[in-house]
Parts: C-alpha cells; structure tokens; sequence
C-alpha cells in the first residue's frame, strides 16, 4: 500500500526533483490517474488508506476525509484552501500545509499579461486573424490607463508593484484588511470597492475563494464598471459569477474579460462562445519555476511528516479563522 | 478640388481634432475612400490632383508621385519610411515629413503585452478554451527569462526599459549602431545579433525596413534560436520571413511567434493556419492615445503647408542616407 496521493497534475512534469525526493526517502506513491481535477466523489473513492494527500484545488471535504481512514497530512501545492474543509481536518486530527509564497509570482506575471492583452484587444484580433479576418482594434497602453486592484495580499500586491514599474496612469487599490493600506507603495489609491469598479479601465481581482468572495462580482458589480472597461481574475472561480459575466457581454457592455479560474474546472461554460472573453486553463501558476517551487514544497512537507520531522509549513490559525467566519 | 488625400485609416477615429484642424484651417480633404491600406496602383489612381497626402504605410513610389502632378508634401502618420521613395520624392520636389515619436509609447506597450502573453501561452490556451478544450500550458514568467532585442532605436529602447522595470532575468541588446549602446540601462548585456538569437528565451524585433533588414530572420536565424523560444515582430512585414515562420512553426520547432505587421496587409497567409503564431492586424500603433498624437502632429504639418508657415517635422537627412545606403 502506497503511503502518499498526488492528486495535483501536473507533477514533476518539468522538474522530477519533486519525484525524486518521494523515491530518495523510500516514500511509496501514487499520482492521480484520471490525469485530471478530480471531483469529489473520485476523491472520496480514491483516498482510500494513503496517510498523506500532496493536493490540488480539489474538494477536499470532510465526506473525503471520512473515507481516508489512514489520512494525518493534506499538503496542498499552493496557496487557496478553499477546497478544504478546515474545520473537518482539524476535527479528525489531519494536519493542512501549503505553499502560499510560490504561487505568487507566476500569478502575477499572468494577471499583467492579461491585463495588457485585454488593453489592446491582442486576443480579440489573434481570434479574428486566424479566421482571416483583418480588424484593426483601438486599446490603450498600460501607461493611459487606470488599473484597479481588488485583493492586494501575496499576490495582488506583486500585481500592483509591477504596474507601478510599467508606469501605469492610476492606480486604485481596494482590500478589506485596513492594514494593507500602509504596505502599497507610493502614489496608490487607496479607495472603496465600488470606486475600483467604477473609475478603472482594467479591475484584477486577487482575493480567496470564501462564503464572502463567492460572486462578488455579479451583474450589478459589471455594471457599475465603465462601458469599455476590462476585468480580470486570475483567483479562483466563482467570485466573478460566470453567466453574469457572459450576460453582460455577450449585451456588449464592457471591453472584454480575462478568466483563468472557474467554478467547475477543466470549464467548458458559456464564456467559451463569448469572443472578447479571453479565456486560459487555471495557469495562473503555471511557470516553470514557480510550479517546481510550489511542488517541491509541497513534497517536502510531506516527507518531513513521513520521515518523523516537524512540519514547517503548516496552515496558521487565521486561515482557520477566515474559513469560519466565512462560513464558506 | 480638394488639398489633401489622407490615405491612412482610420482617421479621426476616436478624436475628431484631426478632422477639425483641417476644416478650421478651410482645407478641403477627402479621407481613403477603400477604409483600407491602399495598394500602390490603387493610389497612384487616387493621388491625382491633390498637393498634400496625410499618409499611413501604403507604398509611395516613384510612379504613384509621378501621378501626383501637385502633390508637394507627404505628410506620414507615424514613423517608417520603408513605403515611401525618398530619392524620388526629392528629385520631384515633394517634401517628406513624419512624426517619429509619437508612435512609440503604444508600440512598445503592445510590445511587452505579446513577450507576455507567448511566454505563458496564453493566446494559445484561449483559442483552445474557444474551442472546448482545456490544455494547460507549462509558461516562463518574465523575470526567469533571458529577453533580447534587435533594434534599440525610440521603440527598441522604450521596451528594454518597460522589461528593466519588469525585472526580466537577462536582457540581451542588439543595434547596429555602436552608439545606442552608451544609452542603455545598466545590467543590459550588449551582443551580436547570433547571441541574441541563440540564449534569449523571447526575442523582439525593433529595426526598420531596409533592403539590409528584409528577410533579415529566416529560416537560418529562426533555427538558430532555442527550441522552445518565442519570437516577436511589431516592426515592419518582411523583417521576418514569413513562410520561413511558418514552416518552422509548422515544423514544431520554437515555442510561438507573435506578428503584428506583415509583406501584405490586410495579411491572409499561412500564418493564420499556425495556431503557435499569435497574429495582431497591425495595432503597433493603435493606442487611443498615441495615434491620436500621431495624427494630429501630421495633420498640423499638412496645415503648416497649406497655410505658409514653415514645416516642423521634416524628415531628416540621415533617414534619406539610410535608404540610400540599403538600397530599400
């Protein structure tokens, strides 16, 4: 019997460090067979008698737990813990470690191209071209543009430095943390939500997935953005709601949107037949480096626990707490 | 009898300013009744008697000016030269005046948007997302790779800043003029146009269209380069060799290419078969903001000629030398 689950694929696909350093401390695996997101019955099924799961973004509910009856450490390779049922691990003794430094960068660096691609409606004429079609579409350039940031953690603060450093016109910050506030950078905005909606040519969104986030952004919040504006989400799907998004353009309100993540992923939704939606498959931490970091991490924590060592990159309290008060 | 054919499109677009200067100005002016970029014939037929072309990228050759019996100024919105015959426009008299800065800001910022966006694969996971299918592509953030340019003139050196700024790991410079490289930042490494090519994970082309720089990448230099590396041109159609890109795309070989300007536009090629190559309709310049500067300064010039007062922006002596040199 195995002692270790993969259940996040990729893995070990650019880097074999993290398979390496299973197999160098004799550590049995297994990586997710169905090469997929599972879902959560899958899981439930396959959980079976591995004491530790090196996680995705998967459900990991308490129903799955329920079923890992040799289950003691859920290492998630990354950073969103809200496929994780806090509450229920910590209730049947499971220990939670992530990685919620690595991500970032990679996360970042998308949100930025992103942001810039919908700008210049990059995606919106690649579409056309490869049709044959010749459109010549106005944009702005970065440095005309208001861009608002909505989350300004790990994540959102490195979005908001980089297009300190492209020299972005404005630049509108909104967080629920009044502490952030004091680590933005010079020349920020610090505003309401609703300005950040109201006032920026792009919005990026950068906070968890919990019971508060989820559709944060519905038709009322694109509605409120300028007619022309853009919007992207490289967080987690769902806080933008997926048919209000596609509604409102597909109306041809707003410029267009940028959505890496989603309520049910591999997507296959209604954003697909919407042109000025630019869509990408949850690669918000797909870079190479990044991704090695984030596994390695990850597969780190769970030979320490394996091997008798302490864990030092267990989830703290206040995520803990933020699920709860959540409720999500 | 109208002054002034504007043959560039669009025109007046998205700031009505340029249309307004030549009508408060009492100058008559007809604006590209094709809405497209002319061919030569096609404009050595519509040039007839007017003194004044506002002129966008369209071939303006020796015989188009012979048509031309009262053409006295072209006046180019924006910055290549490679479409009109300077010898040939001096030799007949007609003065040549552009405006070489103002396209820059929107061309570099498209620029650093199409480095971005190949690098983490994003074009490609739409157009697959668009299609239903989910792939998740393995990228490379901008600060864990090598960038190189060829060509650090007002555009060239604008996006070796944007990327400074962005913290790219190795910027690697190519010009042919020893002189630019005394304006380089510091940390930028300063090499022939083959190290350039062969260790740059992204590589960028800035030069202008000459007889020298036609067909100046293909297939050679293109092999020359990394396999998994990407490519980018928002300079002039014909500085890459564009069936030489396709075959090697086709060919598996490199990670992606970006083109926004082709040998023919509107382009219809083979490139648009290569879903690999990200295909822009020539939006260098098309940033609200800097094409309208761009067609305002043209238009003044038109306006200083009309009105007999001296001309601002003539084209200078070292642009009618380089052609000379290149034999373009």
């Amino acid at each position: 019997m195995s002692q270790v689950l993969v259940t996040t694929v990729p893995f070990g696909d650019r880097c074999s460090l993290p398979i390496e350093l299973l197999e160098e401390n004799g550590i049995s695996f297994v990586i997710n067979p169905l090469n997929r997101k599972l879902k959560e019955e899958e899981l439930a099924e396959l959980v079976g008698d591995f004491e530790v799961l090196i996680a995705g973004t998967e459900v990991i509910s308490d129903r799955v737990m329920a079923n890992g009856r040799n289950l003691r450490l859920i290492s998630r390779v990354g950073v969103g813990l809200d496929g994780v049922d806090l509450a229920a691990a910590r209730h049947r003794g499971i220990q939670v470690s992530y990685t919620p430094d690595a991500p970032a960068p990679a996360v970042a660096d998308l949100s930025i191209g992103l942001i810039m691609s919908l700008l210049r409606c990059t995606h919106l004429s690649n579409l056309h071209m490869h049709r044959g079609l010749w459109n010549r579409y106005f944009g702005k350039r970065i440095q005309e543009s208001t861009v608002g940031i909505i989350g300004a953690g790990r994540i959102g603060m490195r979005v908001l430095h980089l297009l300190v450093a492209l020299g972005v016109k404005r630049l509108l910050v909104h967080d629920t943390d009044p502490a952030v506030r004091l680590r933005c950078p010079e020349g920020v905005e610090w505003v309401s939500r609703d300005v950040v909606l109201e006032e920026s040519d792009a919005v990026s969104i950068h906070v968890p997935l919990t019971g508060k986030s989820r559709n944060m952004i519905a038709r009322d919040e694109l509605l409120r953005m300028k007619s022309d504006a853009v919007i992207v989400n490289t967080s987690r799907g769902g806080i933008i709601h997926e048919d209000d998004l596609a509604d409102v353009l597909e109306e041809g309100y707003l410029g267009g949107a940028a959505v890496d993540v989603f309520t049910n992923e591999p997507y296959s939704g209604r954003l697909c037949e919407v042109e000025r939606c630019l869509l990408t498959s949850h690669m918000g931490s797909m870079s190479v480096d990044c991704r090695t970091q984030m596994e390695i991490e990850a597969t780190r924590e769970a030979v320490r626990f394996l091997t008798g060592q302490a864990l030092e990159s267990t989830v703290p309290e206040l995520e803990y707490e933020i699920q709860r008060l959540a409720g999500s």
